[in-house]
Protein backbone atom coordinates (compact mmCIF):
# COMPACT_ATOMS: atom_id res chain seq x y z
CA UNK A 1 0.00 0.00 0.00
CA UNK A 2 1.51 3.34 -1.45
CA UNK A 3 1.96 6.21 1.55
CA UNK A 4 -1.35 8.69 2.61
CA UNK A 5 -1.04 11.72 -0.32
CA UNK A 6 1.36 14.36 1.27
CA UNK A 7 0.18 18.12 1.00
CA UNK A 8 1.70 20.55 -1.05
CA UNK A 9 3.28 22.24 1.72
CA UNK A 10 5.68 19.25 1.90
CA UNK A 11 8.81 19.20 -0.04
CA UNK A 12 8.62 16.66 -3.02
CA UNK A 13 11.61 15.78 -5.15
CA UNK A 14 12.86 13.89 -8.21
CA UNK A 15 16.06 12.43 -8.09
CA UNK A 16 17.05 10.24 -11.64
CA UNK A 17 19.01 7.95 -10.86
CA UNK A 18 21.75 5.27 -12.68
CA UNK A 19 21.45 1.54 -11.51
CA UNK A 20 24.45 1.19 -13.72
CA UNK A 21 24.76 -1.82 -15.83
CA UNK A 22 23.32 -4.86 -13.82
CA UNK A 23 25.33 -5.74 -10.76
CA UNK A 24 24.09 -4.88 -7.42
CA UNK A 25 27.61 -3.70 -6.55
CA UNK A 26 28.40 -1.48 -9.30
CA UNK A 27 24.93 0.79 -7.90
CA UNK A 28 26.71 3.78 -6.15
CA UNK A 29 25.40 4.48 -2.08
CA UNK A 30 23.94 7.48 -3.24
CA UNK A 31 21.76 6.30 -5.58
CA UNK A 32 20.35 3.35 -3.17
CA UNK A 33 20.20 6.43 -0.41
CA UNK A 34 17.88 8.01 -3.25
CA UNK A 35 16.11 4.55 -3.67
CA UNK A 36 15.79 4.05 0.23
CA UNK A 37 14.05 7.63 0.87
CA UNK A 38 11.51 7.21 -2.26
CA UNK A 39 7.93 7.09 -1.68
CA UNK A 40 7.96 6.75 -5.98
CA UNK A 41 9.69 4.89 -7.99
CA UNK A 42 9.07 5.55 -12.32
CA UNK A 43 10.87 3.25 -15.07
CA UNK A 44 10.56 1.05 -17.83
CA UNK A 45 9.43 -2.32 -16.40
CA UNK A 46 12.65 -3.95 -15.94
CA UNK A 47 14.73 -1.52 -14.36
CA UNK A 48 11.77 -1.02 -11.82
CA UNK A 49 12.12 -5.09 -11.69
CA UNK A 50 15.57 -4.40 -10.37
CA UNK A 51 14.50 -2.23 -7.44
CA UNK A 52 12.97 -4.27 -3.72
CA UNK A 53 9.90 -3.80 -2.99
CA UNK A 54 9.01 -2.63 0.44
CA UNK A 55 5.88 -0.87 2.69
CA UNK A 56 5.85 2.63 1.84
CA UNK A 57 6.97 2.93 -1.39
CA UNK A 58 5.38 2.26 -4.93
CA UNK A 59 6.46 1.23 -8.24
CA UNK A 60 5.23 2.87 -11.19
CA UNK A 61 6.66 0.15 -14.03
CA UNK A 62 5.65 1.54 -17.86
CA UNK A 63 6.48 0.06 -20.57
CA UNK A 64 9.38 1.24 -23.68
CA UNK A 65 8.62 4.05 -25.62
CA UNK A 66 6.78 6.23 -23.03
CA UNK A 67 9.32 8.31 -21.77
CA UNK A 68 7.78 11.32 -21.95
CA UNK A 69 4.91 10.30 -20.45
CA UNK A 70 6.66 8.90 -17.71
CA UNK A 71 8.60 11.57 -16.90
CA UNK A 72 5.64 13.89 -16.45
CA UNK A 73 3.76 11.40 -14.50
CA UNK A 74 7.24 11.43 -12.01
CA UNK A 75 7.39 15.11 -12.19
CA UNK A 76 3.69 15.75 -11.25
CA UNK A 77 4.04 13.61 -8.36
CA UNK A 78 7.12 15.49 -6.94
CA UNK A 79 5.29 18.72 -7.65
CA UNK A 80 2.50 17.10 -5.03
CA UNK A 81 5.03 16.80 -2.50
CA UNK A 82 6.05 12.70 -3.06
CA UNK A 83 9.55 11.48 -3.13
CA UNK A 84 10.40 10.14 -6.75
CA UNK A 85 13.12 8.16 -8.02
CA UNK A 86 13.16 7.42 -11.68
CA UNK A 87 15.39 4.68 -12.49
CA UNK A 88 17.52 3.96 -15.55
CA UNK A 89 19.63 1.16 -16.37
CA UNK A 90 23.51 2.46 -16.86
CA UNK A 91 23.86 6.07 -16.51
CA UNK A 92 20.88 8.39 -16.75
CA UNK A 93 22.63 11.29 -18.17
CA UNK A 94 23.52 8.54 -21.49
CA UNK A 95 20.70 7.55 -23.92
CA UNK A 96 18.34 7.53 -20.82
CA UNK A 97 15.53 9.40 -18.85
CA UNK A 98 17.05 12.30 -17.74
CA UNK A 99 16.74 13.63 -21.16
CA UNK A 100 13.28 12.87 -21.14
CA UNK A 101 12.93 14.64 -17.78
CA UNK A 102 14.23 17.71 -18.78
CA UNK A 103 12.45 17.52 -21.93
CA UNK A 104 8.95 17.62 -19.97
CA UNK A 105 10.19 20.28 -17.44
CA UNK A 106 11.00 22.61 -20.47
CA UNK A 107 7.38 22.08 -22.28
CA UNK A 108 5.40 21.43 -18.82
CA UNK A 109 4.32 24.14 -16.16
CA UNK A 110 6.77 27.22 -15.10
CA UNK A 111 6.44 25.64 -11.56
CA UNK A 112 8.35 22.49 -12.51
CA UNK A 113 11.30 24.50 -12.86
CA UNK A 114 11.27 25.48 -9.17
CA UNK A 115 11.56 21.74 -8.49
CA UNK A 116 13.92 19.93 -6.84
CA UNK A 117 15.06 17.63 -9.34
CA UNK A 118 18.10 15.86 -9.09
CA UNK A 119 20.35 13.52 -11.16
CA UNK A 120 22.68 10.94 -9.87
CA UNK A 121 25.15 9.57 -12.23
CA UNK A 122 25.73 5.70 -12.70
CA UNK A 123 28.12 3.31 -14.54
CA UNK A 124 27.05 3.67 -18.32
CA UNK A 125 26.93 0.24 -20.24
CA UNK A 126 30.42 1.54 -22.47
CA UNK A 127 32.28 2.03 -19.75
CA UNK A 128 31.23 -1.14 -17.90
CA UNK A 129 31.95 -3.24 -21.62
CA UNK A 130 35.29 -1.28 -21.58
CA UNK A 131 36.24 -2.17 -17.97
CA UNK A 132 35.89 -5.98 -19.17
CA UNK A 133 37.79 -5.25 -22.29
CA UNK A 134 41.01 -3.61 -20.91
CA UNK A 135 41.14 -0.16 -21.73
CA UNK A 136 39.43 0.22 -25.27
CA UNK A 137 38.41 3.90 -24.65
CA UNK A 138 41.76 5.15 -22.93
CA UNK A 139 41.59 7.62 -25.29
CA UNK A 140 39.29 9.88 -26.81
CA UNK A 141 36.27 8.75 -28.26
CA UNK A 142 32.66 9.19 -28.88
CA UNK A 143 29.31 7.22 -27.98
CA UNK A 144 26.76 7.52 -30.58
CA UNK A 145 22.99 5.40 -30.33
CA UNK A 146 22.53 3.53 -33.53
CA UNK A 147 18.95 3.43 -33.31
CA UNK A 148 17.24 5.49 -35.75
CA UNK A 149 13.89 5.76 -33.83
CA UNK A 150 14.29 9.20 -32.75
CA UNK A 151 16.85 10.59 -35.34
CA UNK A 152 17.36 10.25 -39.35
CA UNK A 153 19.67 7.74 -40.70
CA UNK A 154 21.72 9.96 -42.81
CA UNK A 155 22.56 11.75 -39.46
CA UNK A 156 23.87 8.46 -37.79
CA UNK A 157 25.93 7.27 -40.75
CA UNK A 158 27.22 11.02 -41.29
CA UNK A 159 28.31 10.44 -37.90
CA UNK A 160 29.90 7.35 -38.48
CA UNK A 161 31.85 8.80 -41.54
CA UNK A 162 33.12 11.51 -38.99
CA UNK A 163 34.19 9.91 -35.77
CA UNK A 164 36.15 7.54 -38.29
CA UNK A 165 38.01 10.12 -39.69
CA UNK A 166 38.54 12.40 -36.42
CA UNK A 167 40.25 8.58 -35.40
CA UNK A 168 37.41 8.23 -32.35
CA UNK A 169 37.60 5.13 -30.35
CA UNK A 170 33.63 4.83 -30.76
CA UNK A 171 30.95 3.41 -28.48
CA UNK A 172 27.62 2.07 -30.23
CA UNK A 173 24.48 2.01 -27.95
CA UNK A 174 21.37 -0.01 -29.15
CA UNK A 175 23.37 -1.55 -32.42
CA UNK A 176 20.37 -3.62 -33.39
CA UNK A 177 16.78 -5.03 -32.44
CA UNK A 178 14.50 -7.40 -33.45
CA UNK A 179 12.53 -4.32 -34.91
CA UNK A 180 15.52 -2.37 -36.60
CA UNK A 181 17.61 -5.56 -38.09
CA UNK A 182 19.35 -3.77 -41.18
CA UNK A 183 20.72 -0.95 -39.09
CA UNK A 184 23.83 -2.52 -37.51
CA UNK A 185 24.29 -4.14 -41.01
CA UNK A 186 24.55 -0.79 -42.96
CA UNK A 187 26.54 0.68 -39.74
CA UNK A 188 29.19 -1.79 -40.13
CA UNK A 189 29.31 -1.50 -43.71
CA UNK A 190 29.84 2.52 -43.45
CA UNK A 191 33.03 1.59 -40.41
CA UNK A 192 34.40 -0.77 -43.19
CA UNK A 193 34.18 1.64 -45.41
CA UNK A 194 35.90 4.49 -43.60
CA UNK A 195 38.51 2.33 -41.41
CA UNK A 196 39.39 0.88 -44.55
CA UNK A 197 39.81 4.25 -46.37
CA UNK A 198 41.59 5.16 -42.93
CA UNK A 199 44.24 2.39 -43.49
CA UNK A 200 43.04 0.45 -40.54
CA UNK A 201 40.34 -1.89 -41.75
CA UNK A 202 41.43 -4.52 -39.48
CA UNK A 203 40.85 -2.86 -36.01
CA UNK A 204 39.24 -4.33 -33.21
CA UNK A 205 35.80 -4.51 -32.06
CA UNK A 206 34.39 -5.69 -28.97
CA UNK A 207 30.63 -7.32 -28.48
CA UNK A 208 30.09 -6.43 -24.43
CA UNK A 209 26.87 -8.29 -24.11
CA UNK A 210 24.86 -7.90 -20.19
CA UNK A 211 28.17 -6.77 -18.66
CA UNK A 212 27.82 -7.59 -14.87
CA UNK A 213 25.06 -9.61 -15.14
CA UNK A 214 24.64 -13.50 -15.25
CA UNK A 215 24.27 -12.95 -19.05
CA UNK A 216 27.20 -11.58 -19.90
CA UNK A 217 29.27 -12.57 -22.92
CA UNK A 218 32.21 -10.46 -23.94
CA UNK A 219 33.75 -11.00 -27.58
CA UNK A 220 36.69 -9.21 -29.52
CA UNK A 221 36.68 -9.44 -33.57
CA UNK A 222 38.30 -7.87 -36.28
CA UNK A 223 36.25 -5.44 -38.40
CA UNK A 224 36.62 -7.12 -41.13
CA UNK A 225 35.24 -10.30 -39.01
CA UNK A 226 32.22 -8.02 -37.09
CA UNK A 227 28.66 -9.54 -37.84
CA UNK A 228 25.49 -8.37 -37.52
CA UNK A 229 24.27 -10.69 -35.08
CA UNK A 230 27.28 -10.81 -32.83
CA UNK A 231 25.15 -7.63 -31.25
CA UNK A 232 21.29 -7.34 -29.88
CA UNK A 233 19.68 -4.56 -27.83
CA UNK A 234 21.38 -5.96 -24.58
CA UNK A 235 25.05 -5.46 -26.51
CA UNK A 236 27.32 -2.58 -26.26
CA UNK A 237 29.59 -2.53 -29.14
CA UNK A 238 33.31 -0.45 -29.39
CA UNK A 239 35.06 -0.26 -32.63
CA UNK A 240 38.76 1.35 -31.51
CA UNK A 241 40.54 3.64 -33.11
CA UNK A 242 43.78 3.48 -35.61
CA UNK A 243 45.81 2.99 -32.80
CA UNK A 244 43.81 0.54 -30.84
CA UNK A 245 46.01 -2.46 -29.57
CA UNK A 246 45.06 -5.94 -29.07
CA UNK A 247 47.18 -8.02 -26.55
CA UNK A 248 46.85 -11.74 -27.58
CA UNK A 249 46.11 -14.49 -24.31
CA UNK A 250 44.96 -17.48 -23.17
CA UNK A 251 40.82 -16.39 -23.69
CA UNK A 252 39.54 -13.15 -24.34
CA UNK A 253 42.49 -10.70 -25.21
CA UNK A 254 42.83 -7.42 -23.81
CA UNK A 255 42.29 -4.23 -26.07
CA UNK A 256 43.43 -0.71 -25.33
CA UNK A 257 43.78 2.39 -26.89
CA UNK A 258 47.26 3.90 -26.10
CA UNK A 259 47.22 7.21 -23.92
CA UNK A 260 49.25 9.18 -26.43
CA UNK A 261 49.02 9.37 -30.29
CA UNK A 262 52.15 9.81 -32.60
CA UNK A 263 52.98 13.40 -34.47
CA UNK A 264 52.29 11.40 -37.55
CA UNK A 265 48.68 10.70 -36.94
CA UNK A 266 47.74 14.81 -37.20
CA UNK A 267 48.83 14.63 -40.94
CA UNK B 1 53.95 -2.20 8.45
CA UNK B 2 53.11 -3.95 5.58
CA UNK B 3 52.07 -7.58 5.17
CA UNK B 4 54.60 -10.19 4.80
CA UNK B 5 55.82 -11.19 1.39
CA UNK B 6 53.57 -13.99 0.10
CA UNK B 7 55.26 -16.72 -1.98
CA UNK B 8 54.83 -17.25 -5.21
CA UNK B 9 52.09 -20.17 -5.06
CA UNK B 10 49.46 -17.71 -3.29
CA UNK B 11 47.33 -15.60 -6.26
CA UNK B 12 48.22 -12.02 -6.51
CA UNK B 13 45.33 -9.83 -8.19
CA UNK B 14 45.71 -6.19 -9.55
CA UNK B 15 42.45 -3.92 -9.91
CA UNK B 16 42.65 -1.01 -11.75
CA UNK B 17 39.24 1.36 -9.97
CA UNK B 18 37.73 4.62 -10.35
CA UNK B 19 36.98 6.29 -7.26
CA UNK B 20 34.50 8.75 -8.86
CA UNK B 21 34.97 12.57 -8.96
CA UNK B 22 35.37 13.10 -4.89
CA UNK B 23 32.07 12.16 -3.04
CA UNK B 24 32.33 9.15 -0.95
CA UNK B 25 28.76 8.24 -1.66
CA UNK B 26 29.55 7.76 -5.23
CA UNK B 27 32.29 4.85 -5.02
CA UNK B 28 30.97 1.52 -5.68
CA UNK B 29 30.55 -1.15 -3.76
CA UNK B 30 33.23 -3.05 -5.67
CA UNK B 31 35.57 -1.07 -5.68
CA UNK B 32 35.37 -0.07 -1.92
CA UNK B 33 35.61 -4.02 -1.18
CA UNK B 34 38.58 -4.38 -3.73
CA UNK B 35 40.24 -1.58 -1.24
CA UNK B 36 39.06 -2.91 1.98
CA UNK B 37 40.38 -6.90 0.12
CA UNK B 38 44.08 -5.22 -0.96
CA UNK B 39 47.43 -5.39 0.32
CA UNK B 40 48.45 -2.28 -1.58
CA UNK B 41 47.50 0.35 -3.57
CA UNK B 42 49.30 2.46 -5.86
CA UNK B 43 48.15 5.77 -7.38
CA UNK B 44 48.93 9.38 -8.14
CA UNK B 45 49.05 10.99 -4.29
CA UNK B 46 46.07 13.15 -4.43
CA UNK B 47 44.19 9.82 -5.37
CA UNK B 48 46.24 7.69 -2.68
CA UNK B 49 45.21 10.20 -0.46
CA UNK B 50 41.26 9.21 -0.60
CA UNK B 51 42.03 5.92 0.68
CA UNK B 52 41.64 5.42 4.67
CA UNK B 53 44.82 4.00 5.77
CA UNK B 54 44.67 0.77 7.71
CA UNK B 55 47.09 -2.14 9.22
CA UNK B 56 47.90 -4.51 6.26
CA UNK B 57 47.87 -1.65 3.70
CA UNK B 58 50.27 -0.14 2.29
CA UNK B 59 50.43 3.11 0.49
CA UNK B 60 52.36 3.80 -2.67
CA UNK B 61 52.03 7.12 -3.74
CA UNK B 62 53.37 8.65 -6.70
CA UNK B 63 53.88 12.04 -8.78
CA UNK B 64 52.20 12.57 -11.72
CA UNK B 65 53.20 11.87 -15.09
CA UNK B 66 54.74 8.59 -14.11
CA UNK B 67 51.74 6.34 -15.27
CA UNK B 68 53.84 3.40 -16.66
CA UNK B 69 56.12 3.27 -13.73
CA UNK B 70 53.30 2.90 -11.46
CA UNK B 71 51.88 0.42 -13.85
CA UNK B 72 54.73 -1.47 -13.83
CA UNK B 73 55.28 -1.35 -9.86
CA UNK B 74 51.43 -2.41 -9.69
CA UNK B 75 52.29 -5.45 -12.39
CA UNK B 76 55.41 -6.36 -10.44
CA UNK B 77 53.19 -6.52 -7.22
CA UNK B 78 50.47 -8.47 -8.31
CA UNK B 79 52.91 -10.93 -10.25
CA UNK B 80 54.57 -11.67 -7.04
CA UNK B 81 51.29 -12.58 -5.08
CA UNK B 82 50.25 -9.09 -3.69
CA UNK B 83 46.59 -7.60 -4.09
CA UNK B 84 47.17 -4.89 -6.07
CA UNK B 85 44.69 -1.93 -6.74
CA UNK B 86 45.31 1.02 -8.30
CA UNK B 87 43.21 4.13 -8.01
CA UNK B 88 42.27 7.08 -10.26
CA UNK B 89 40.24 9.95 -10.21
CA UNK B 90 36.89 9.48 -12.12
CA UNK B 91 36.42 6.38 -14.54
CA UNK B 92 39.57 4.81 -14.52
CA UNK B 93 39.33 3.79 -18.28
CA UNK B 94 38.72 7.05 -19.50
CA UNK B 95 42.04 9.58 -19.27
CA UNK B 96 43.45 7.62 -16.86
CA UNK B 97 45.24 4.13 -15.40
CA UNK B 98 43.80 1.33 -16.95
CA UNK B 99 45.17 2.27 -20.80
CA UNK B 100 48.83 2.56 -18.72
CA UNK B 101 48.81 -0.83 -16.97
CA UNK B 102 48.05 -2.37 -20.41
CA UNK B 103 50.58 -0.20 -21.62
CA UNK B 104 52.80 -2.07 -19.24
CA UNK B 105 51.20 -5.29 -19.76
CA UNK B 106 51.68 -5.54 -23.64
CA UNK B 107 55.69 -4.21 -22.99
CA UNK B 108 56.61 -6.25 -19.89
CA UNK B 109 57.43 -10.43 -20.06
CA UNK B 110 54.45 -12.68 -20.86
CA UNK B 111 53.60 -14.03 -18.14
CA UNK B 112 51.98 -10.72 -17.11
CA UNK B 113 49.31 -11.32 -20.02
CA UNK B 114 48.35 -14.60 -17.12
CA UNK B 115 47.59 -12.17 -14.51
CA UNK B 116 44.36 -11.67 -12.67
CA UNK B 117 43.70 -7.99 -13.75
CA UNK B 118 40.89 -6.28 -13.78
CA UNK B 119 39.12 -2.99 -14.45
CA UNK B 120 36.23 -1.54 -12.21
CA UNK B 121 34.01 1.12 -13.64
CA UNK B 122 33.43 4.38 -11.77
CA UNK B 123 31.96 7.59 -12.33
CA UNK B 124 34.34 9.41 -14.96
CA UNK B 125 33.88 13.31 -14.11
CA UNK B 126 31.96 14.32 -17.38
CA UNK B 127 29.15 11.98 -16.58
CA UNK B 128 29.12 13.81 -12.88
CA UNK B 129 29.46 17.36 -14.38
CA UNK B 130 26.35 16.65 -16.65
CA UNK B 131 24.71 14.79 -14.10
CA UNK B 132 25.22 18.11 -12.10
CA UNK B 133 23.64 20.52 -15.06
CA UNK B 134 20.81 18.37 -16.74
CA UNK B 135 21.76 15.94 -19.20
CA UNK B 136 24.27 17.72 -21.96
CA UNK B 137 25.06 14.55 -23.27
CA UNK B 138 21.76 13.30 -23.40
CA UNK B 139 22.52 12.39 -27.09
CA UNK B 140 25.62 11.26 -29.35
CA UNK B 141 28.69 12.94 -27.85
CA UNK B 142 32.59 12.49 -27.91
CA UNK B 143 35.18 13.21 -25.06
CA UNK B 144 38.60 14.78 -25.43
CA UNK B 145 41.31 15.32 -23.48
CA UNK B 146 42.09 18.76 -24.50
CA UNK B 147 46.21 17.98 -23.29
CA UNK B 148 48.57 18.08 -25.96
CA UNK B 149 51.43 15.79 -23.55
CA UNK B 150 51.18 13.25 -25.34
CA UNK B 151 49.28 14.11 -28.78
CA UNK B 152 50.03 17.00 -31.64
CA UNK B 153 47.93 19.89 -31.10
CA UNK B 154 47.23 19.79 -34.80
CA UNK B 155 45.21 16.38 -33.81
CA UNK B 156 43.60 18.02 -30.88
CA UNK B 157 41.81 20.67 -33.57
CA UNK B 158 41.70 18.24 -36.30
CA UNK B 159 39.05 16.67 -33.66
CA UNK B 160 37.00 19.19 -32.38
CA UNK B 161 36.43 20.52 -36.08
CA UNK B 162 34.89 17.03 -36.90
CA UNK B 163 33.23 16.64 -33.88
CA UNK B 164 32.01 19.98 -34.50
CA UNK B 165 31.17 19.20 -38.01
CA UNK B 166 29.35 15.77 -36.45
CA UNK B 167 27.20 17.73 -34.38
CA UNK B 168 28.20 15.76 -31.17
CA UNK B 169 28.22 17.44 -27.58
CA UNK B 170 31.34 17.52 -26.57
CA UNK B 171 33.01 16.94 -23.26
CA UNK B 172 36.76 18.00 -22.98
CA UNK B 173 39.19 16.69 -20.01
CA UNK B 174 41.95 18.46 -18.81
CA UNK B 175 41.29 21.65 -20.50
CA UNK B 176 43.91 24.05 -18.68
CA UNK B 177 46.87 23.86 -16.97
CA UNK B 178 49.71 26.11 -15.38
CA UNK B 179 52.04 24.63 -17.97
CA UNK B 180 49.76 25.22 -21.05
CA UNK B 181 47.25 28.36 -20.14
CA UNK B 182 47.32 28.69 -24.09
CA UNK B 183 46.15 25.16 -25.18
CA UNK B 184 42.43 26.12 -23.94
CA UNK B 185 42.06 29.68 -25.63
CA UNK B 186 42.79 27.44 -29.17
CA UNK B 187 40.15 25.17 -28.38
CA UNK B 188 37.76 28.06 -27.95
CA UNK B 189 38.75 29.80 -31.00
CA UNK B 190 38.41 26.50 -32.93
CA UNK B 191 35.16 25.95 -31.35
CA UNK B 192 33.57 29.77 -32.24
CA UNK B 193 34.81 29.06 -35.39
CA UNK B 194 32.88 25.57 -36.35
CA UNK B 195 30.01 26.58 -34.56
CA UNK B 196 29.37 29.65 -35.95
CA UNK B 197 30.31 28.12 -39.80
CA UNK B 198 27.45 25.64 -38.49
CA UNK B 199 24.98 28.34 -37.30
CA UNK B 200 25.04 28.04 -33.40
CA UNK B 201 27.57 30.45 -32.07
CA UNK B 202 25.62 30.67 -28.97
CA UNK B 203 25.32 26.92 -28.27
CA UNK B 204 25.70 26.66 -24.26
CA UNK B 205 29.18 25.60 -22.93
CA UNK B 206 29.30 24.10 -18.86
CA UNK B 207 32.06 24.39 -16.33
CA UNK B 208 31.81 21.99 -14.52
CA UNK B 209 34.45 22.19 -11.25
CA UNK B 210 35.30 19.37 -8.64
CA UNK B 211 31.90 18.14 -9.30
CA UNK B 212 31.01 16.22 -5.42
CA UNK B 213 33.38 17.53 -3.28
CA UNK B 214 33.27 20.44 -1.19
CA UNK B 215 34.65 23.03 -4.17
CA UNK B 216 32.15 22.54 -6.49
CA UNK B 217 31.12 25.09 -8.79
CA UNK B 218 29.00 25.06 -11.83
CA UNK B 219 28.64 27.79 -14.70
CA UNK B 220 26.30 27.95 -17.81
CA UNK B 221 27.25 30.75 -20.65
CA UNK B 222 26.80 31.12 -24.36
CA UNK B 223 30.04 29.94 -26.45
CA UNK B 224 30.60 33.20 -27.38
CA UNK B 225 30.78 34.41 -23.56
CA UNK B 226 33.22 31.74 -22.49
CA UNK B 227 36.56 32.82 -21.59
CA UNK B 228 39.68 30.67 -21.13
CA UNK B 229 40.33 31.80 -17.13
CA UNK B 230 36.59 29.81 -16.46
CA UNK B 231 38.82 26.52 -16.58
CA UNK B 232 41.45 25.01 -14.72
CA UNK B 233 42.32 21.37 -14.66
CA UNK B 234 39.59 20.81 -11.78
CA UNK B 235 37.14 21.32 -14.61
CA UNK B 236 35.49 19.71 -17.02
CA UNK B 237 34.00 21.59 -19.79
CA UNK B 238 30.75 19.99 -21.54
CA UNK B 239 29.69 21.96 -24.68
CA UNK B 240 26.66 21.25 -26.34
CA UNK B 241 25.33 19.77 -29.97
CA UNK B 242 23.75 22.44 -31.98
CA UNK B 243 20.44 20.95 -30.66
CA UNK B 244 20.87 21.42 -27.08
CA UNK B 245 18.34 23.21 -24.92
CA UNK B 246 18.75 25.89 -21.62
CA UNK B 247 16.10 25.62 -19.26
CA UNK B 248 16.50 29.15 -17.40
CA UNK B 249 15.63 29.06 -13.67
CA UNK B 250 16.59 30.91 -10.35
CA UNK B 251 20.32 30.21 -10.20
CA UNK B 252 21.91 27.70 -13.19
CA UNK B 253 19.99 27.03 -15.76
CA UNK B 254 19.21 23.64 -16.73
CA UNK B 255 20.75 22.45 -20.03
CA UNK B 256 19.96 19.00 -21.92
CA UNK B 257 20.14 17.31 -25.29
CA UNK B 258 16.88 16.48 -26.93
CA UNK B 259 16.82 12.67 -27.52
CA UNK B 260 15.29 13.11 -30.67
CA UNK B 261 17.21 15.21 -34.02
CA UNK B 262 14.37 16.03 -36.78
CA UNK B 263 15.05 15.34 -40.65
CA UNK B 264 16.44 18.19 -41.20
CA UNK B 265 19.84 18.31 -39.00
CA UNK B 266 20.90 15.27 -41.78
CA UNK B 267 21.00 17.90 -44.39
Amino acid sequence: MSQPTTGASVKGWLAVVGLGPGADDWITPAVTAALAAATDVVGYQSYVARVAPRAGLTLHASDNRVELDRAGHALRMADEGRRVVVVSSGDPGVFAMASAVFEAVEAGPAAWRALDVRVLPGITAMLAAAARAGAPLGHDFCAINLSDNLKPWALVERRLRLAVQADFAMAFYNPRSVSRPQGFTRALAVLRDECGAAGSPTRPVIFARAVSTPDETLRVVALTDAQPEMADMRTVVIVGSSLTRVIARDGVPWVYTPRSAPPEVSA
